[in-house]
């Protein structure tokens, strides 16, 4: 079994702790770094976050923080829909351990720099820290094995009726990234809204000892109490762009030029999605097989689940 | 009967040409005036298409020259799609007949002046003549029965991944049209793309005559080679805006707030549709009763082609 | 002597009250039409204050009602600067004269359309008329003799530190209007900031009677209040527009490139003036010839004054 | 007689060649790091050129590369006025010396770190490694003792009517600095163009054996061909900025609030300068002692020279 070494940069929030718990419990990844960026919740909460989940899934990957505030604007949050620290009303437990002394940017570009070619990369926040690392090291764009984000949408968005939150978080570091000059996989809420926990798939976290008790349940009914969740269950937005990298076979797939749109008055942080442009810049799933998605969920789950007791 | 009278603004275009049939041969529509607009084709072609088809249907309404161009930017069209002068590869035979002295906004001013409240204006074009309309006589918001458009999307565009043609052909004009007080019905691309002239439809219109020989056949076979049609048959988007004044059961509809983006680099044009807006400013219909439509049409066009002959 | 007819588009405001006291008070200019938009203060009051301005001052030139709002955007106005009703604290005498029937945009077009070729068309407020008669009836661009305006700079703004008010006011419609075809004389702030009327320069309108003390000082004075104008005196804009069409000698003037942003967050209504573009809209009077400058104010108001008694 | 410590982040660059001359040689400055950025000319030049001016005239601050492009555009340079390397028709002797190993970003967050309060940063080129600095160390912002940067203008630009040419190069870039929370003394165009190296100053220059001969007369010789620079000889921007820094009391400067236009059609890159905003974020120097100036200058370049031989 060929195992892919995976570099995530993400502001947990909900659906990045179990993207990260996906991506820790999958035998086919191995995650070699978490850097933190100011998303769904403000930095130092995202960086706290992430620091204690991976103590507390028990990886050893090193954590560092990033960006506190996007680009060049003003920052925005989620703190709506993931609760003000960013886990519903989960407090996970406190942690002695010490985030990697580097900024993320650093990380990012170290880590890659040392292995061109071995390691995926993705992001399920804010682009920001890619784009300062793409800014301050322009070579991470070939180093990097793949790039997989989770951001935008081809046809409506989330935080206004044209963006998607991640990529309206900071629009500038979305066009940075997509005119860089790789292949983005944009994960977007076309193919995300198609990964809802409803009751029927969290009949099967069932069982799952203190990852359920602790983490699960009462983050999902957390997240599941957002008026736009409540229908069809929450969206687990971010573990779609970890399942790409553990199996892009269960994605259909559409190569496409995205713009990010970073000048209108409405339109700030579309991904402007042009599915018969001559010079294409990304891969768009736009169709999930669900029953596997949650299988991998559920498998991974289980793992995680068995260590931690 | 209630017998509802119409003024239809328009850019024929053979989608145009084929609404102005149906709401000609419809019993309970009585078109009052024709206005023509520059946008599938050149000013000059739109009003002579104007005459022409109203002269060729057997109608009496008068017709006026409008707008040759956007309110503020430059002029684009759509001849790809409805051919140079705008009905395929169609000439209508020449007419002796005027023009309305008026120019198209006071024709459209005066008309709607004349009986408050009791004539609903339709535009199948860009909004221009629309817009120098409200700014010229800002009470014609008020004096219009009802405001149904043909343009706009509330999930991609066709003259850009964001933007509709009638829409992107004056941004400016639609902002105008969208902000001036009234609720804008706005037939836009989700709709229209449900209303396809394929061949089961078109088997409908055998049998018509001069109308199917002279102009139906020829322009949908003309317009159906357009790349985006050839699937599932071309979209008659304009007449599905004449089939709401007949009967708005036709449609689901949802009330909406429509911005409409002038600024953007990559969205102008776009239709930003907000189904959760507070305050609201248009009325969005999103699904088609495709069986009755094209009963409506079916009906409206045998009347027409009867009468010709 | 040549008389040169002359269509005023104007948002009465004190300095458009003394130039059209100039206009008609010179002996070389015949005054054929006054057009009110709303600018400075709402069309309401721009419209009264020229109806009453012509009969106060014995004029015989129709006078119509344009456009109430801009072209596109919300309205604005200058309040602060020219008093609520636009004349500061002065009420002229009501009339029992009625305004011309047509809207300002038909007005324009139609004394235009007579005379072609000899007729001054000169604009001394927002551009919203004249980009609606553009509009209706691109041929005013060749039938206007030249055209003038009092609007924009080539250095700072007043309005914002980049855009000057009558531009700022609509901004789309100054693009239309400098895009037009014609040659647009740009008489900006950096011509007008010469044109104070300092304690000197109304030293020499003493002794002018009623017109003086009913109109001059009481208008003046409220205009000298305003921050802007109390170090070097009031800017008397609007009459440096009427002036150049008196006599372009008056003014060294530079040929350039006008664009009006349209799209800035900080920038919009910037009369972007670029002296070094090969293709030219407009001519750019930079230096004022002081002294002949007031000469001919005098003059004029002198004539005024004793047709007024 | 105090030291102050300067950082320079430069796009040498004739005038950033003579600023850093102007640094060197002025016994009250000593310079604690030189880092490079595209501007001017592509980055591999401005950073060889940084790297051979330091040991051509004698200096042992440390050299690192920075930011090859803007931080979210495209770049732009200035070739047709510095050359194709930078430094007109000049190529310096080549150097066995080595860059710091560190990116600029990372040598101007750790120099400041190190001494808070104590170094003054001064720019003097596109703004993106001090942008990309603020944003990996918002820090910085507190521990430089002071900002001080050649860019931006109050009236009209230089690359175009609306923007000069290190803020036009990197408008995104140049937004964050000015938001970051610090003073920025924006020493723009106004300013400059008061600083002409005309044949008066430059007679000034003679005598100063190598310095002059390989350098001075070439480079200037070579800039002062460019059209803009003919009438009243070459602007030496750069100088102006290492000139406050060493006695602010060579300019009268005013407060002001500067907001970078990053969204117009014709203005992108402008530093709209409101001299009345309630809330200031620059100190802008208007009026330059040019005598004075152009004593430190000579001062200055004799003691390079006189080290040089």
């Amino acid at each position: 079994m060929t195992v892919k070494k995976v570099l995530i940069d993400c502001d947990p929030g909900i659906d990045d702790a179990l993207a990260i718990a996906l991506a820790h419990g999958d035998p086919t990844l191995d995650v070699v770094g978490i850097t933190a960026v100011g998303g769904n919740v403000p930095l130092e909460f995202t960086t706290e976050n992430s620091l204690r989940l991976r103590d507390y899934y028990g990886m050893t990957a090193p954590v560092a923080r990033g960006a506190g505030r996007p680009l060049v604007r003003e920052g925005i949050n989620a703190g709506n829909v993931h609760g003000v620290m960013g886990l519903g009303e989960v407090v996970l437990p406190e942690t002695a351990s010490e985030l990697d002394p580097r900024h993320a940017v650093d990380l990012i570009i170290e880590t890659l720099a040392a292995a061109p070619g071995e390691i995926s990369l993705v992001a399920t926040g804010p682009l920001t820290n890619i784009a300062l690392a793409v800014r301050k090291e322009p070579r991470i764009v070939e180093w990097a094995a793949e790039f997989v984000i989770m951001g935008g949408a081809y046809t409506r968005g989330n935080r206004t009726p044209a963006a998607e939150f991640n990529i309206m978080a900071d629009p500038e570091a979305a066009a940075v990234v997509f005119e860089a000059g790789w292949t983005t996989v944009m994960i977007g809420l076309d193919l995300t809204h198609q990964a809802r926990a409803n009751a029927q798939v969290r009949a099967r976290f069932e069982g799952l000892g203190r990852l359920e008790s602790e983490l699960l349940t009462p983050c999902l009914d957390f997240y599941g109490r957002f008026p736009d969740y409540q229908e069809l269950g929450p969206a687990i937005h971010d573990a779609c762009a970890i399942a790409y990298l553990i199996d892009p076979t269960l994605m259909d797939a559409v190569p496409a030029r995205v713009d990010v749109e970073t000048q209108g008055r409405f339109t700030s942080g579309m991904t402007v999605t042009d599915f018969k442009a001559e010079t294409r810049n990304a891969l768009v799933p736009t169709v999930l097989d669900q029953a596997r998605f949650w299988d991998l969920m559920t498998e991974a789950f289980q793992v995680v689940a068995k260590a931690m007791g």
